[in-house]
């Protein structure tokens, strides 16, 4: 039971109205700040300055004898693809270097699936009566929607503490018209859950019914811690090929919280089998990627080591801010128990949980006082969160001084809305 | 009749034998040369030297108050807009500017008039038990593979000297199952033919059976003369809208062929409702394209007469080229009878005809000699040219030296080929 709920009404009452003064007076002020999505700061664009100048002759654009500025290559320079093989641990051969967005790579696989169906299929997608997909919830909205937009039967999963409920999983499988699962392994979008071994070997080894079973490896923060040391983590490549399903995964992951959001590398990692396959149906739409682009980053960031070091400089801007979120919520909400968080040590989220039914609410107050958070339900397929709970907040835009004023404008919010819950409103 | 069918068939021996040594020792040089597509030289790479270093510094990289290196602004950064809405002569509005391939763009619309219909559309392309696409000929094999690529039924119509065959169009399009036409409206592709007023007008005023049947118009090289002044063209979505057809064209263009082939700006424009349309379906794939690479182009090129200026560049590379190739086939080619070619002002292709049935085996003779040229047929729907004759020549990419050499191995295989096909081989 919440604080709130121990209360008399009429305590309840008088700590409703203090607390929306407060509200009140926060509202006054006019805000504009905005939590909303896992954007850098610009301070951490800052980082990245050197790409800018890495290229700056026509004679340095060259990739051996292969000039980076002219057509061909497309699947990637050899420079960009060792660089991601050694962050992922995979082979260079199982490295397709794509252009600057990841998401636009895993949007190229549903929809190829649907059109062409992949390596494994007996047909395309779009041939099928029914297409389900699993959404390991909460979770990433983008990936809900590419399998949405297609038409897909979206199925939720639920998160546990290492990684999605596998029994859930296992049992889904089982249906043939179950054909993928979306996953943000490490650092999960939005809790910072880094999947368990166990569940990543269990993962390797569905026994899926459908051929064309694919697993959406968006190891999108690989690399991404913020406190801590880099955390060692299980190759799935390998996991799936040692469970006898090496055509099982696609994996993905880009430069975009590493250089800059809008402008990086993002690539695919496969068995040769799938990346041969599809480098057939993406050379029909593309004669060659930015190579410009990928050489500047092979430069720049020159191999994984250098990454590590690059993300060391982004953690130190990172880290005070998930602190003053942390510490709001400890100081301000952890003896009302109104709501439960993750303590993530990489990523880009906190997620939190609020009594259920009060997440929409909260957020309604928040942008009525200024503050622009993830919409509730989007961490949920179709945008639905059944228990009206979860909330994504994104700390890494704003600067901290104004990120310390959205999290007690939140935190108020917070209160206000379990209070209207604890009064029946 | 050729001066080789005029000849008795003991001077056509003797003839052929001569030439026959030529090829061998020409042979005997082992070279490797390539004219197999349009790629630009280094040299003229080398001219966009500037664009490497035009964004150097981290303030440099805002679009009035927005942040470039960050996510936002799909449809591209209004100086990149206003840049690309100058140079072809359409309103900002109608200028959606994505990443670096115009190609991508081109996939991007049919594969979502199959997947999710155009705005026009009454269902998805992939719903109907046939679709057709008209495909003017000689032209690009990448458009028409597009195309094949979802099962698309290729039609050919035959191209004249200004366009492709109207007659044929208007009367094609009466069949609902036409969905969409492929033009490169301006200096086309392989024959530099540039679209007469009297097509372009046709075809903005065609009365299509099917609601969506759509124009694919490839803009290609709308600055990309090479002899001469900039040629005024009519603007397409202003005829399409004046003709009471304002959702039928998409346009396409690129830097490709202005800055670099692999690393450039590319941009759809089309009407209002197509774009916002194209964009609610693109935002699925992409949360923003490069735009750093956007914000450095309209940098480098500043305006029109930027482009223009810097095309003049081009030009400059570009007409020597072309003029090794059209003298050679002067000398060497014109008084035989055995061929006929385009002089085209502007692109990057010299297209030639021989006699019927002599186009592979022309081709198969220069690869033979170390002259690596489009595939014969390539030109054509599927591949086919029916009457094997049509050979896309592609100067622009080897330096002026190995292009005389390049073509004087070419036409010694032309005749070859020619005089094969006289002797009855």
């Amino acid at each position: 039971m919440s604080k709130y709920e121990m209360m008399t009404k009429t305590e309840l009452k008088s700590e409703f109205e203090k607390t929306y003064k407060e509200f009140e007076a926060l509202k006054g002020k006019n805000l504009k700040l905005d939590m909303s999505r896992g954007k850098p700061g610009s301070d951490q664009l800052d980082l990245s300055e050197g790409l800018l100048t890495v290229l700056s002759k026509n004679d340095e654009c060259y990739s051996g004898k292969n000039d980076v500025r002219n057509y061909g290559m497309l699947d990637g320079i050899p420079e960009c693809k060792k660089l991601f093989a050694e962050v992922l641990g995979v082979s260079e051969k199982e490295v397709f270097v794509g252009g600057s967005a990841s998401l636009t790579l895993m949007y190229d696989v549903i929809s190829k699936a649907y059109t062409h169906g992949l390596a494994t299929s007996v047909k395309p997608w779009c041939r099928l009566d029914k297409v389900k997909f699993l959404c390991p919830a909460p979770g990433y909205d983008r990936h809900f929607r590419i399998a949405e937009s297609f038409g897909a039967e979206l199925i939720t999963i639920p998160m546990t503490d290492e990684g999605p409920d596998m029994d859930m999983v296992e049992n889904e499988v089982r249906d043939p018209a179950v054909k993928g699962i979306w996953c943000v392994p490490k650092y999960s979008n939005p809790e910072g859950v880094i999947y368990s071994d166990r569940v990543i070997s269990r993962m390797a080894s569905l026994k899926p019914a459908a051929p064309d079973f694919t697993i959406m490896w968006d190891n999108a923060y690989c690399v991404h811690e913020f406190d801590g040391d880099f955390v060692p983590f299980k190759e799935i490549l390998t996991e799936c090929r040692n469970a006898g399903n090496p055509d099982m995964v696609y994996e993905f992951a880009s430069t975009s919280k590493i250089t800059f959001p809008g402008a990086g590398v993002a690539v695919i990692a496969s068995s040769e089998r799938n990346l041969a396959y599809m480098k057939k149906l993406l050379g029909v739409q593309m004669i060659s990627y930015d190579k410009v682009n990928q050489l500047r980053h092979a430069r720049f960031l020159k191999d994984r080591e250098g990454v590590l070091n690059h993300m060391k400089k982004h953690a130190a801007i990172m880290k005070p801010k998930f602190k003053v979120v942390l510490s709001y919520l400890d100081r301000e909400i952890k003896d009302l128990d109104i709501a439960s968080w993750k303590k993530p040590e990489g990523g880009y989220f906190v997620s939190l949980d609020t009594q259920d039914g009060c997440a929409k609410r909260t957020l309604a107050l928040a942008q009525e006082a200024g503050v622009t958070m993830t919409e509730a339900g989007a961490t949920y397929p179709y945008g639905i969160d059944p228990r009206d709970r979860n909330i994504r907040i994104a700390p890494s835009y704003p600067p901290v001084d104004e990120l310390k004023l959205a999290m007690e404008i939140f935190c108020v919010c917070l209160k206000l809305a379990a209070m209207e819950k604890a009064l029946g409103k």
